[in-house]
C-alpha cells in the first residue's frame, strides 16, 4: 500500500489509479491536464487524455509523468470542450502503453473514450463469457471489459451503459465520453470515490476533490454508489442504475492513497488521518520525548498523536523530493541505501531521545526495519512504532495488489513478534473499531478482516492455494 | 505511389507494408530486426516485433525507423525461437501508436499474434456487420478484423483460421503467431507477396525475398494465392484455404515499390524494370545525348532504356541519403527547396544535353515538374520524360492510398498535356501491353485500367461522388 | 532565493550549486551520483561527474536532474577510485550545456577537472587581465577563471594552486581533482559550506554534511576559511593558502538553501530554523488559532512558532509533489494557477481559522501576495505573515543572483505597507539581532545590511546605476 | 577513408568535416541548416550552427544528424543574418559534444566564433607552447589552437587573425565570424577545399560547392591557398595573409569524401571518377561480363570502366539506405552480417558472370573480402577487383585518421598477394601517374608516396615507433 516503500522492495504495486474529465469549458484537455497534475499522486506510470472536438475524439498518452507525457503542441492538438483524462499506477501485469488509458472504442456509430479506476473481480469470468460470444482483447487490464458490455447491448448509448454496468462487480468509477457527453458513474459498493464540480458554465469530475481547485472548479458533492451523472448540452442529470447499493468506501482512500487535502464522503483526509493519530496516542500510551511520521503519508497522524499525548511533534525523518522513475537502482545487498536516497534520519532531532514513529501501515515490514535501523544509527535511544491503521491481513481484489498476500507481515506475526523482527522497542496498530471511530462505518475493512462487501468469486481461495501469486 | 515525392507534396501515402518472421530458430527477435531493417523501404512510420518463449508473448513496437525502436537491451527481453514483426507505413488514419502492428489478441485459450501486409476492401462493411454482434474496435486500421473473425469461429486455431478467411476480400498478406506455430497466408488473387525460407533447422517467412539473405536463410518459394503455410515444433504443411484463386500480383510492386534484388513470382525486379526501360526506348525514341533516371527507383529502367537505345547512361541526378523523417520542412513557397534537399542535378552532365529522363510512374505531376526545372536550370537542353508504367487513372484499394484519386493527373491530361505541364519536351508513358511485356500476364493494372480484380464494393463509386476523398 | 518561487515569476535564479567527490573508494563516480542525489536541491538545472582511472579523466555532464544525466550505462564508463561531480543551479547566464560543471582543462602536463560552488566578485577584472595575457575564455561562468589562473603558475600542482588561490576575491568552494588527488579548498571568508568525512579507507567531500549518509561516510569536520585539504594515495594533509581569513557564513544556507539534516559550522539547519520561529513568536505576538509554515523550507521555523506561542501547528499548505522541470507553464494571465499548481490551501485546517503563516524570507512579495490569497478563499480569517529572516534590501554577490535587486520588496516597503501589498492582516520580520540570536555571529548577512564581507569592485554601484539589471 | 567500411570494421574515422556559413541574408541559420544538410556526408557525428544577432552570438549544437540536432523551434532561436556551421565526423578522440564544433569564444572585446575543417600538423607543439605561457584547453582537437593564437596577437581582430595564421601548418579551411563579419581561410597549401557564392544580397561559404543549390546561391569560385575572404556589412575583400603557398588538394576529396556533384579547383568530382575508371579499364584489361561499383562512391568510376571497356554497367550491389547510427551491430562473430546489413549482392545480375568490380580505394582489405565474398556467394564465377586510387602506403596528417598506419594493407601486400587475400581472381589499382592523369598535378598524394607536401613535425617516425598507434 504504501507506494514507495513497495517500489524498492519488490516491484509490487497497486492498481489505483485517477480520472478526471470536464464538460463544456474552454480549452478542456488543458484543464484535464491540470486536473490530471494534481492527481498525479495516484498513479505515476503513464497518463491520457482524449477529447472530443466536433464529430472527431483525440487521444494522447504515454508512459509516465503527466508532466512528461504532454507537451504544450500536443495538448493544443487535444482541441474541444469535452475532456477525460487518467494517470495510472503500475499494475501486476504491466504491459506499458498498451495498458496506458483512457480506452478508445472505434465505431461506425461513434466512438467513445473510458477511463477506469479500481477493480472489477468477476473480470476473469466475463472475459470468457464475453470471448465465448467473439469478443477480441488487447489489454491485460479488466477497464476493457466495460466497452464489450457496452457495444453488446440495444438501445441508444445510455441505455447500453445501463444495461451493462450490472454486470460488473467490484470497485470501479468510471468516466465515459463521447463527442456529445460524459456518463460519471461509480459502483453500487462505493468502494472508489469519484466527485462532481462546476465549472464556470460547464462541469468537472475528479477521483479526488483536491484537483477542483487548480481548475477553478466548485466542488458540488461525490457521486452515489450505483450513480449515473450524465451532463450533456442539455444539462446535467442523474441516474440510478442499480438500488441495491450499499457504502464501502476502501478504507486505503483515507490512511494512504488520498492527499490530505481531499474530502471523501465529506469526511477530510487530513482531519482522519489527525484522528487516527489521537486514538493511537490515547490507546498505547508509551514513555517518550518525541513523535515523529513517516514523511508525508503518515505526518498528519503524528500531529494528531502529539495532540492527543502532549509529546513535542518533532520532523525526524527527511524526504528527498527528487527520487523519481529514473534513478539508478543501488544493487540488492545495498538495499539500505535504497530506503536512505528517499529517507534520512536527523540526528540532532533524534538523538538520544525515545521516539514514537507513525506510520500509516504495514505490508511486509521490510522497509519498517530499515526505518528503525536508520532512526538508531542516529542516535533514537527508543523506537515505539505506532500504526495509523489495523494490521493488514488480507489481500485486496478492489484495486490494491493482491500479489503481495503472501508477504503480508501481520498474517504471520503478532504485535510482539514483529518488534523483534523489525527491531522496534514496541509496536502497536489501530484495532478495527478504533479505525471505525476515525473514519466512520461506511468504509471496506476487507483488507484488515477478511470481510469483504461483494461476492469475490473465488480469487481468495486462488491465491491460497497458488501459496505465492507472483 | 512515389513515396518520397508524395511525402513533399502532400502526406498522401499508401498502405503498404513488409511483414517478416521466424520459426525455430535461435535468438528469433533478433532474426526479425534484421529482416524488418532489409524490408524498411516498405515502411518507416512504425515498426513492431513479438516473439514467443514457452508459453508467453511479448510484443514491443514503437514510430520510427526499426533501428530506432529496437534498442539491444529492449530487443533481449524479446525471448524465443519464434517471432514476426512488421514496418508499417503511415496510413491516411494515422492513428500513431495505435496502429503499429503487430497486433497483440489476448486471450484465455492462449494469445496470438497478427502482421498484415495490404487491405482488405470489404472491411467496412465486416466491421458494421461486426459491431452489431458485438466487437469493439480499438485501431483505425482493417487489420484487426481477421482477429475478430478468428475469434468467433468454432474448432482448433487452425480450423478457426481457415473459416475466417474466405470472409475477407482484398489483398493481404497475413502472419499469425501463437506460441506454437506461425501461420503464413496469402489473399486468394495473389496482390501482395510473401515468400518462405529456410533458416537451418527452422523456418523464415518475409514480404521481399531479398531480407533472407541477412539471416542466412535461403529463399524456398513464393507462397501461392489462397495458401496458408504452417510451420509448428511437428515440421511444416500446406493448405488451400479456397481454391478459387487468381495470379494478380501488383504491378506496383515490380515498378516501384520492392527493392531491385526482391524476386517475385520468379521474376526479379530490376531485371522487370531493366526490361520496362528498353521498352520505353523501343517504342518511344528521341533524339538524344544522355539518359538519366531518378534515383533510386528509376535506375534500373534508366540502364534499360541506354541498353536498348545505345545512349549512355549517366549519373545527372544525385540523392541526398540523409532526409529523414525529422528534417524540417521548407515552407509552402519553399516547395522547390523541399524537392532540392533531396535531389540535386550534375551540372557537369546535363549541361547543353538533350537528356532522356526516366521516372518510374507520375501521380500528380508536382514533383516531375520541379525535376525537370531542376534539370534545365542545370542546363540542360531539351528534356525527355519517359515513364516505365502507363498513365495512372484509378485509385488502388489494396493498399496504395486512394485519396489521392482526384489528384491523379492522368484522368485530366494527355501525354502531350502533360508535357506541357511539367514543362518537359516530350511525355510518354508505357502502355498496357507493353507492361505486360515486361511484367507478364499475371499482374493487377487496376491503377492503370480501372478494372478491378476483385469486387470492390462500391469503394470507387463513394470515391468518385465524394470527389475529393481527403 | 526562493527558487521555487522565482521560478515562476520570472525566472530570475540565483547560482548556489553543489560539489560533492570522493577519494580512494571503489565505483567512486556510483558514490558521487548517490551523493549528488542528496544535494539535488542545491541545483536542478545540469549535473555532471568526473572520474580518474589510472592515467585518464573521464567526465560525462548533461541537464536536468543526476537521475535524468546519468545512466546505470553511462555511469559504469566513469571507472576509477577518484571522482567529483557537481550540481548547478541555472543562472542568468543561462548557456546549456557549455556551463555545467565540473570543467574539464586538458594539459600536456596532465589533465584536471574543477567543480565550484560559489561566486567570484572580482571575476571580471580577472579574466580582461587574463584575455590580455591571451587566455581564451568558452563559459560565461566565472568558474573557468580558476582554471586559467592555476594554469599560469609556477610549480607543482599543489604550489600552483596555492599562488593561484590568493588572486580570488569572492565566494567559492572548490574540489579541484587530478589523476593523483582531491584538492579541497574554502574561501577565506568562509561564504560556502564545504565539509569532508572518511568513507572507508578513503575520503569525501560535500557541499552539505547530509550527503554524507547514503555514501556511508563518517562526518570529520568542515573545512576551515582560507583552507585547501589535500587527499593523495600518501593521505591526507592541510595547508592554509591565507591566513586572512574571516568566518561568515552565508546567512541563506540556514534560512534557505541547505537540508534541514545539514549540519553547518557545528549547528544543525532545522534546529537553527527552529529557534528562528521561537524567536518570531517571543518577538511578534499575535492573537491566532494556528500557525502553518509554506512547506517545505518554513516548516522548521513554523514548528519552533508553535513551540514558543503554544498555537497548534497545523498542516495548511500542501505541496505537489510532481512539479518538475517539464510542466507546462500557464500563460501570463493565469499566474495564480502556476502557484496553485505547487501549493494548495487546506480548507478543513484553515476555515474560520486566524493563521498565522511562516515563510522563511520575501524577495517580491508577488508569491506571498498568492498564497494570502490561496489561505484567504480557503476561509482564513486572518493571515499574519511571520517572516524567518530580516528584509532582503541588498543583492547578494557571492552566489544569490543580483538580478532582482530592482524587484526587492523590502527596498521599497516597510511591514505595514508589505502586509497591505499582500493583503495580509500583518506582517513581521526577525531584525538582525534576531538572526544573530539564531545563527550567531560567524555569518553574512549583506542581503540584509548591504554590508559585504569583502571589497565588492564596484559592482553595487553598478547594479544601482543600470536600474534594472536585466 | 572509406567512411562506411571502416565503420563496421574498426572505429578508425578521418576527421574529414564540412562547415558552410552565410553573411547578410534572411534568415541566416535557416540557410545555413539547409547548407550543412547537403554537406552531411562530410560527417555524421555532431552539428553545430551559430548565428550572430545584433551584439550577440548565439550558438546550439549536439550530438548526431543536422536533423536530429535542430529543431524548428531550437533553430529559430539562432536569430540574425550572420551564421556558420559545422558538420564533424568522429575522431579517435571522441570526446562527445565538447568536441562539436563550432567553438564559441568569449572576450570582453567580443565573442566570435570557429569553424574548422582540417588537421593541424604542429598542434601538439603549439598546444605546448601555449600552455607553457599559461593557455587552458578544454577540447582534445586541435581547432581551439586558432582561437587562443588570435587572443593572444595585437591590433584589430583582422590584424590578429592574419598575424595568427601563419603559425599554423596542416591542412584548414577556416570560417569565423562575429558580429560584424565573416572571415573564410584556406590553408597555404590548398589541402583543403572552401568556396565562395552570391547568395541575393550577400554571400556564402562552403567546403562543397554542392551545397550552394539549395541556398539559392551562385558559385563565385573557391579560395585560394593562403587566402582570407572577409565579408562585412561594408562589403567583401580578399587578403593574402601568406605568399609561399601551394597547390595540394586532398586526393581523397576527388576519390572518396566529396559529392560528385560537387566542383574542386574547376573539376567536377563525378568526372574525375569516371575519368578514373576509364584509365583503369585502359590500364587493365580483363576478360569479362559485366562492370559493376560498390556504391555510392565508386558507381562513377564503374561508368567510366564501362565506357572504355563496353563491358555492359550494371547493378550488382544494392545499398540499404536505412543505416543509420544507432542500429545494433552484430556481434564480432557476425562481421559478414554487417557487411550484409548494408550491401547485397543481386544474385540476377551476377549469377554466372565474369564481374569487374570497382572500389575507390582500399585501407584494410577486410572489406573488399567480403564484397568479394557476397558476389561469389550470389554466384559470380569471377571477380576481377578494379580500385580507382593507387594503393594506400602512408598515414595521412590532414584529416584522414592515421591511426590505421599499422593496418594499411597496401604496406605488406602486393596485388598478387592482396588477390589472393580478399579471393577475388585479381586486383589492380591506378598508379601515382594515372591518379595524375585524372585529377591533375595540383593534389596532394601523401598517403600513396609517403611525401608530405608540408613538414610533418616527426609525427610518422612516432607512428612508426608506436608500431599501433591505437
Amino acid at each position: 500500500m504504501k507506494m514507495e516503500k513497495e517500489y524498492f522492495l519488490s516491484g509490487k504495486i497497486n492498481e489505483e489509479c485517477g480520472v478526471f474529465g470536464v464538460f463544456n469549458v474552454e480549452a478542456a484537455s488543458q484543464l484535464t491536464y491540470y486536473g490530471l497534475h494534481s492527481l498525479q499522486h495516484r498513479g505515476q506510470e503513464g497518463a491520457g487524455i482524449a477529447s472530443a472536438n466536433k464529430d472527431m475524439i483525440i487521444r494522447h498518452r504515454g508512459e509516465g509523468l503527466v508532466t512528461e507525457v504532454f507537451t504544450e503542441k500536443k495538448l493544443k492538438t487535444l482541441l474541444g470542450e469535452i475532456s477525460i483524462g487518467h494517470v495510472r499506477y503500475s499494475t501486476t501485469g504491466g504491459g506499458g502503453i498498451d495498458n496506458v488509458q483512457p480506452i478508445l472504442i472505434r465505431s461506425h456509430k461513434g466512438d467513445f473514450v473510458i477511463a477506469h479506476n479500481g477493480n472489477i473481480v468477476n473480470a476473469e469470468k466475463l472475459k470468457i463469457e464475453l470471448e465465448s460470444m467473439g469478443s477480441v482483447f488487447q489489454c491485460t487490464s479488466d477497464s476493457e471489459i466495460i466497452g464489450h458490455l457496452i457495444q453488446r447491448e440495444e438501445g441508444s448509448f445510455e441505455e447500453k451503459i445501463i444495461k451493462a454496468l450490472p454486470k460488473l462487480e467490484g470497485a470501479f468509477s468510471f468516466l465515459i465520453m463521447t463527442t456529445e457527453a460524459i456518463y460519471a458513474i461509480r459502483d453500487k459498493n462505493g468502494l472508489r470515490p469519484l466527485s462532481m464540480a462546476k465549472i464556470g458554465e460547464g462541469y468537472g469530475f475528479s477521483s479526488e476533490t483536491s484537483a477542483f481547485e487548480i481548475v477553478g472548479g466548485e466542488f458540488l458533492r461525490g457521486l452515489k454508489p450505483g450513480e449515473m451523472v450524465i451532463v450533456t448540452k442539455e444539462g446535467i442529470k442523474s441516474k440510478n442504475y442499480t438500488l441495491a447499493t450499499q457504502n464501502k468506501m476502501c478504507a486505503m482512500e483515507y490512511i494512504y492513497f488520498s492527499r490530505p487535502d481531499s474530502v471523501i464522503n465529506s469526511l477530510n483526509v487530513h482531519n482522519s488521518r489527525r484522528m487516527a493519530g489521537k486514538i493511537l496516542a490515547r490507546e498505547y500510551q508509551v514513555e517518550a520525548d518525541i513523535v515523529i511520521g513517516v514523511p508525508d503519508s503518515s505526518l498528519s497522524a503524528a500531529m494528531g498523536y502529539s495532540d492527543f499525548s502532549g509529546l513535542p511533534y518533532e520532523m525526524g525523518l527527511i524526504k528527498n523530493r527528487y527520487v523519481g522513475r529514473t534513478f539508478i537502482k543501488p544493487s540488492q545487498q545495498q538495499r539500505e541505501r535504497g530506503v536512505k536516497m528517499k529517507l534520512s534520519a536527523m540526528e540532532s532531532v533524534v538523538k538520544g531521545k525515545r521516539v514514537v514513529l507513525i506510520d500509516d501501515s504495514i505490508v511486509r515490514g521490510t522497509t519498517s526495519k530499515l526505518i528503525v535501523k536508520l532512526l538508531k544509527e542516529a542516535g533514537a535511544k527508543e523506537v515505539h512504532m505506532r500504526i495509523a491503521s489495523p494490521p493488514i491481513i488480507s489481500p485486496c481484489f478492489y484495486g490494491v495488489d493482491t500479489s503481495t498476500y503472501n508477504e503480508l507481515i501481520s498474517t504471520r506475526l503478532n504485535e510482539k513478534e514483529l518488534a523483534k523482527y523489525i527491531e522496534a522497542d514496541s509496536v502497536a496498530f489501530l484495532t478495527e473499531s478504533n479505525l471505525e471511530e476515525a473514519l466512520g462505518e461506511n468504509i471496506c475493512k476487507a483488507c484488515f478482516t477478511e470481510k469483504y462487501p461483494t461476492e469475490i468469486f473465488g480469487l481468495l481461495d486462488k491465491i491460497k492455494k497458488e501459496g505465492k501469486n507472483e
